[in-house]
């Protein structure tokens, strides 16, 4: 089973603080580009893998999607993505993303964001997921990029003229990497971008958009930290199409 | 035009000394990479982007291809090119690759090794070079990585530990980057991977695989110096389909 950090204490107190647990989607700098990558949402049926607090279950229902099932594996998360609806066309379902069971043709989008970095068996869910879409079927996620993952001791750098930079290391040894972030031991899967669109494609997936993700002009203006994000895309956003 | 760095008496003289040239595509250590990557090649009619010595033109032959036609816009290595071979099914023809006519799905097989990151005009390039495929043909290329080209001021760094990185800035600004390699003021373009893959998509290819190659152990073992290349890829290499 994936490490369930987001039932840490330490953790989830953190990333209820964050600006996309409070504001929800419009609290993530990235979401204005994946939702540029979804398809149209009405009447469609969605999946969420790793729903959170259930803002975009919410969202998808109000532009107009049949039906949508979270799926998260952090019993504290669901309580408050369940609190915060009682739309019947919502469903939120505990399950470990490692091992998840899903109805075949069910879904015409498949959506995840920042969820799937956490998981071991990614072939293994991306094999499920492409069976439980329905032709023409839309799969749209986002993870944390493969050159924000790979660093052994990730961190910014300064050289001596004042230079930002993002010292990569181990780019091509995929596997876990701990962090401490939110809270210490933080443990993420690291696999490089090939990896990632291959097995896609190996599970009959067209690659239809990616998004190495960094934040625009007007972002940076409006909050300044985030400028460092340029250096190095912080996220990978990708769409396929079964 | 795009910088013609190879007619550069020092570059050209360096260049010439280097294993890809001197051995062929054997002495290219990613050469075995993307070979796995190329279509059946009997009766095939293939197009170099970008052949230099011609290695892969005459290979190609070898391997049962009808026709071959490679590109270059370097006079001194096409004079090479010529002199090792009379096979009348090879013809060289000299163009620029910024401005490259090409007849109406007359290849099968489109390929380019280490020459695309120098062209500025790449989405034209690209249109030009789908068009110039049959259906179902295929493009297999290779480029530097965008993780090698992006730096600013690119080169190993190494922290107290003695860990050796390869900082990262600038990625997500596209643009040239002048680079002393062979000679100083070598221009190549870095793009990142989503563009690369975008704009391929975007002319109706389907991505059918990529590799963002680093040296195997057995290559290592026989080469030690290559050992750094595992801590970021070097090149990236891209399979696609019409």
């Amino acid at each position: 089973m994936t490490q369930n950090i987001y039932d840490d204490p330490e953790f989830f107190a953190g990333y209820s603080r964050l600006p996309r647990s409070r504001e929800g989607l419009d609290g993530a700098p990235e979401w204005p580009a994946l939702r540029a990558m979804l398809p149209p949402l009405r009447g469609c049926r969605a999946l969420d893998l790793g729903c959170g607090f259930g803002w975009f279950c919410r969202w998808a229902r109000q532009r107009g999607a049949a039906q949508v099932l979270g799926i998260d594996v952090s019993e504290k998360m669901l309580a408050r993505a369940r609190a915060a609806t009682a739309d019947p066309a919502i469903v939120y379902r505990r399950a470990d993303l490692e091992a998840l069971d899903l109805p075949v043709a069910a879904f015409d989008l498949a959506y995840s964001s920042l969820a799937l970095h956490y998981v071991d068996h990614l072939a293994a869910l991306i094999g499920r997921v492409g069976r439980a879409l329905a032709p023409a079927g839309s799969l749209v996620f986002s993870v944390e990029h493969p050159i924000f993952t790979a660093p052994t001791r990730p961190g910014w750098s300064a050289d001596a003229g004042g230079r930002r930079t993002w010292p990569v290391d181990a780019y091509l040894d995929e596997g876990p990497r701990s962090t401490d972030w939110l809270t210490r031991g933080v443990e993420k899967q690291h696999r490089t971008l090939a990896t990632y669109l291959n097995l896609l494609i190996g599970c009959g997936f067209a690659i239809a958009h990616i998004e190495e993700w960094g934040p625009t002009d007007e972002q940076i203006r409006a909050q300044p930290s985030l400028a460092d994000e340029r250096q190095r895309p912080p996220f990978l956003l990708v769409a396929a199409k079964r």
